[in-house]
């Protein structure tokens, strides 16, 4: 598809079709609306195929984006609430075919086959130019209803009603527009139902294994919350050589689920009884897992996972996000006698334009196995299924497809 | 030395003189005790020279021991109150000539010259076999009164009063007894005076830049405290090669002293105004600091120094030593999405039989600057006034001659 000219509309808006969020929590509606062409650095794009995650309805949920997501929406007046016109982000998904780019992109032409990434990477800053960072200052991680670094918006309705982002990648539409900062381009031969994969959940928890953990052969993993975040945790660390990879969860059918992605022991919440969870896997792994996993958002279950963790060398590392507010409290004496580590991963700790890459290899070298997190797939049409199968725990991950 | 035979008491118990903690946080009496002779992997050592550290003024005032560090003390219906017969610690000290050795000690022979360590090393549990871990299993670091793995003394007075041990190590004595895996043998040709500085508070500043926080060349440090815990951190940081060492205390004295140390630059606590010292680091480096030390022991201060860290690389490493029942407190988002990490260091993470060596040869190589850490020298007679200079903040390090 390289080179192939679709850019029809290029330099002029297009109409096309978008899901978009009218009200908090209320079901996705249909419209056509109005994406503008790509400003300066900027792409627009065809989507072919997207998914969901657990952040999406989330967001989908709150009347009020945070407050400690959004200092600077809260600060200038702009106010989010249930009259929002929304188009809900999907971290996840794979646009085919840049249908055009913006003045100074050299990075990608008209018929590169791209994948989006919430985490920006501008290529400039210290972080990205740090091997140790993948937090880029130039466009720091906010949920903001606008392009990055930018207060404009890309998409209108037909009454002219401005549409907002989702954190730089809203792929709920026929087209988006991206900064390059937020895509990598792709070999097009990848089968689009798993790339789009690596956008936001997969490559989470694949690279907090990975990256930010650096879980080693023979190693001992747990994994708090069996989510399909913690389900890639588990896919990493199998890929990494880990070989006791524990599993802990309140739904004793999760380990059934688990085993295929490497999960090896299960710990039910529910049935430990009177000793808290850490004592449980303490016993298990005589002292304390080398790897721990918290991939739910609670405060009370990181400190379980940091209390799990062995003396000495043990990693405890945070992927799950709590409620604004929210905190995490420790014993100063376990802290500077108990030799751990604690560590914080947003998007795995990757840097997308060159990790990415890496685990598209690994897929197509069968190496990664994403095949397995796709349990459903649906037409855009039907997104809001997608929705209901994910608020149901029916779905890992579920593809809707753009042109099906 | 090597060989010499000093062991006319081989197999006897030994008088000889002591400063004995009769009453906590009254002067040391000096006092004739009687020193058994070594067990099992035991040896009996003439002590040359010691020094003290703030951690032996703190055990020496308390009236109890902390729970927190003595579970099994009290469980067992131990309880070491005013009345106690401690022989406080001194971490750090010199014992030139093993006098004799206990049964299967073959690591080193009568005559060697060794430096002992709080921290065992027992070179045969899971811990001392991993590259990642000092916190040996075998004998885990617990401030009991007795020898490590055993709950006898080897130290009674002339009335046959049994005195305690203190964190296995005492060495206000002019002999006392160590189990090996609380010994590190060195060369004899190291000023005395100098390898005693390793034996604990030096090596874990040092040990904490180094080994801990692997501080890299060219790297920004910021260190909260400026005792000697705190200068040997700066000493360990210049030595790894950082260009920036800010130093944070309430005493705008410790900058003029901190030079010599490697400080480049100063926050005074007290001169913040309004402003959290983490955004005056904030401010001074551009973003945060990429290392942070806590040397202080105090859970807000832990806090800042989290706070005081690099987004996306920063390191946290706490060194102090809080009240027993402290906690620190930390926002779940401030964890996940800042990509910190939050490590704790006990010895400065350091392998005593491994890398004191290593220290002790940069030390010869005129690397490692330990001179300008001894600021007093007295004669065992006035181990009060050792104590006396450390509570006035006077000595960094004051050295305790055996035989002067």
């Amino acid at each position: 598809m390289d080179g192939e000219k679709l850019s029809v509309e290029a330099g002029k808006p297009i109409v096309c079709k978008a899901a978009v969020a009218r009200e908090a929590g209320e079901p996705l509606v249909m419209e056509e609306i109005m994406v503008a062409p790509p400003g300066h650095h900027e792409v627009r794009v065809r989507i072919i195929c997207t998914t969901l995650c657990h952040s999406d309805v989330t967001f989908w949920k709150m009347k009020d984006y945070p407050s400690c997501f959004s200092k600077n929406i809260w600060s200038r007046g702009y106010r989010l609430s249930s009259n929002y016109g929304l188009t809900p982000a999907c971290f996840h998904f794979l646009e085919r075919v840049v249908e055009s780019v913006g003045e100074d992109v050299d990075e990608v032409v008209e018929g590169d086959v791209v994948i989006p990434v919430f985490l920006p990477e501008c290529g400039d800053c210290a972080d990205c130019k740090s091997k140790k960072s993948n937090l880029c200052s130039k466009f720091p991680f906010e949920p903001t209803p606008w392009m990055p670094g930018d207060e404009t918006s890309r998409f209108t309705d037909l009454k002219g009603e401005v549409l907002y982002h989702f954190l730089y990648v809203s792929s709920f539409s026929e087209y988006t527009v991206l900064n390059i900062a937020n895509i990598v381009k792709i070999d097009p031969s990848i089968p689009p139902s798993r790339a789009c994969l690596l956008s936001c959940g997969v490559s989470t928890g694949v690279g907090a294994a990975w990256k930010t953990a650096n879980v080693e052969a023979g190693s001992t993993v747990a994994i708090f919350g069996l989510g399909s975040i913690g389900l890639a945790v588990a896919e990493g660390s199998r890929i990494c050589g880990a070989t006791k990879i524990i599993g802990v969860d309140v739904n004793q059918e999760k380990f059934e689920l688990g085993k295929k992605f490497g999960i090896t022991d299960f710990v039910n919440v529910g049935e430990c009884g009177d000793k808290p969870v850490s004592q449980v896997i303490n016993e298990m792994t005589g002292g304390g897992a080398d790897f721990c996993f918290e991939c739910v958002g609670l405060a009370s279950l990181m400190e379980q996972a940091y209390a799990s963790c062995r003396k000495g060398w043990g990693k405890t590392i945070i992927l799950g996000v709590e409620k604004p507010g929210s905190q995490i409290t420790f014993q100063c004496s376990d802290v500077v006698l108990g030799g751990r580590t604690l560590m914080g991963s947003l998007f795995g700790g990757l840097k997308a334009k060159s990790d990415i890459p890496i685990l598209l290899k690994r897929y197509m070298d069968k190496e990664l196995e994403l095949d397995k997190f796709v349990t459903h797939e649906v037409s855009f049409e039907d997104i809001n299924k997608a929705f209901d199968l994910l608020l149901e725990g029916k779905s890992i991950r579920c593809v809707i497809w753009m042109d099906k």
